[in-house]
């Protein structure tokens, strides 16, 4: 029974989120209703980040069994046929070692954050980036960002129904650099707390636009408190990029 | 009588184009609603470039008179607000000497257009590029590209209805690159044929996929005739991305 591994793109509007949930349309609900289009199967699909409704993935990755040994490129190919015209597409597949699992063989995660800094709304990356109409100061933005580097008690910058046994966490990268008007944020961790990418963001940009001091955002840290965190950015903003796996996990 | 001048920014996918047309909604015909809901003038909106239906653009130019002296952030703000849930946006405002004209005083047009070449089709950017299932040849596309730079007669490059008096234009640029699995072409002149881009990009595509020889470009050129081009491209990878006028045209 081949364990196939996709990598997938999407645009996170329409959905509840990754996971299936009672109501409403979920890319891994989409994705296996998809699958079961193309080959009668009814596939457990298992992906390396549980994204949240309106966050986009420009390289999430999954895993299923089937039956049959297809071609990689007909289970794509096929795929993609039966996902339209969900915003969600197959760009990869290729066939795994059975003790592959998308999410706990995962060795590293990385995010991207877009905030569209200028007075006038987003209309071509509408749903794409969060629109802050104020200049931000993007400088001070990467060196408060700084403070959240390495290994921590991320309780601050953690969803109240984060189900993560640990608030222990090692951020490998945080930075902010911008392009045009936009404020790009990249976060790169073998693993993040629930909402923790768009708590980091929230509070950054309480830094961008001066309410907080660049030393406030280490202070928020060490406060290890909920209520210490800035507003939440919104999820429009967000796409998983990529996830690392070891050299080896694929050798069949 | 002051003179504005907008930047704008839309999505062409649900407008006829840029001009009023007799039936559907216009770029032109919404801003000009939207202004009128602002103000209670009937402007008389005239841009620098007349979009086809689908082409999008991030820094199309437009002038338009008002009776009162507004200022400039009030009239952008006010516009804006107006202006949805339309994908259309007023970038910037400012006021302009009433001998500036977005379109006769313009002297530089610079357009993109994108292609996604890889196997799975677009999600994040659908209508937003050109979709192609195949690997292209970018250096063999940018190779024949130079051919065309230069002032030539585009004859082949033209759409049958443009009603331009000369086919004669001075192509500036015309630069294809790769950015990850796009291919993106860039194009400049102070003036363009009607459909002149995506007719060169068309063409240009024949190349990267291998069915016309780089000096194939060329050829097509010197035809002159119409029936030599390649299918012209899709409109939904187009975008106005500047205009450009003379430095001391904006002096009141």
């Amino acid at each position: 029974m081949p364990r196939y591994r996709v990598t997938l793109e999407y645009d996170g509007t329409p959905f509840v989120g990754w996971q299936v949930q009672a109501a409403g349309a979920s890319v891994q609900g989409r994705l296996a209703e998809a699958i079961a289009k193309f080959c009668g199967e009814t596939a457990d699909v298992r992906g390396a980040g549980r994204t949240d409704a309106g966050v986009h993935a420009l390289g999430q990755v999954a895993h299923f069994d089937l039956a049959r040994d297809w071609p990689t490129d007909t289970v794509r190919a096929a795929v993609n046929f039966h996902l339209k015209p969900d915003p969600i597409a197959v760009l990869d597949c290729a066939v795994a070692s059975s003790d592959f699992d998308a999410r706990f063989s995962a060795v590293g995660r990385h995010y991207r954050y877009r905030i569209l800094a200028r007075p006038a709304p987003p209309v071509i990356d509408r749903d794409r980036v969060w629109w802050v109409p104020q200049p931000l100061d993007a400088a001070a933005m990467q060196e408060a960002a700084q403070a959240l580097v390495g290994r921590h008690d991320f309780t601050t910058f953690r969803a109240a129904g984060c189900q993560a046994k640990s608030p222990v966490k090692t951020l490998d990268r945080l930075a902010v650099r911008t392009d045009g008007d936009e404020i790009v944020i990249e976060a790169s961790a073998r693993s993040f707390l629930h909402n923790q990418v768009r708590s980091m963001v929230g509070s950054l940009k309480m830094v961008g636009d001066g309410k907080w001091p660049v030393p406030g955002m280490a202070a928020a840290l060490a406060a290890k408190d909920r209520a210490a965190c800035g507003p939440v950015a919104p999820a429009r903003g967000l796409y998983l990029m990529q996830v690392d796996y070891p050299a080896d996990i694929d050798a069949r």
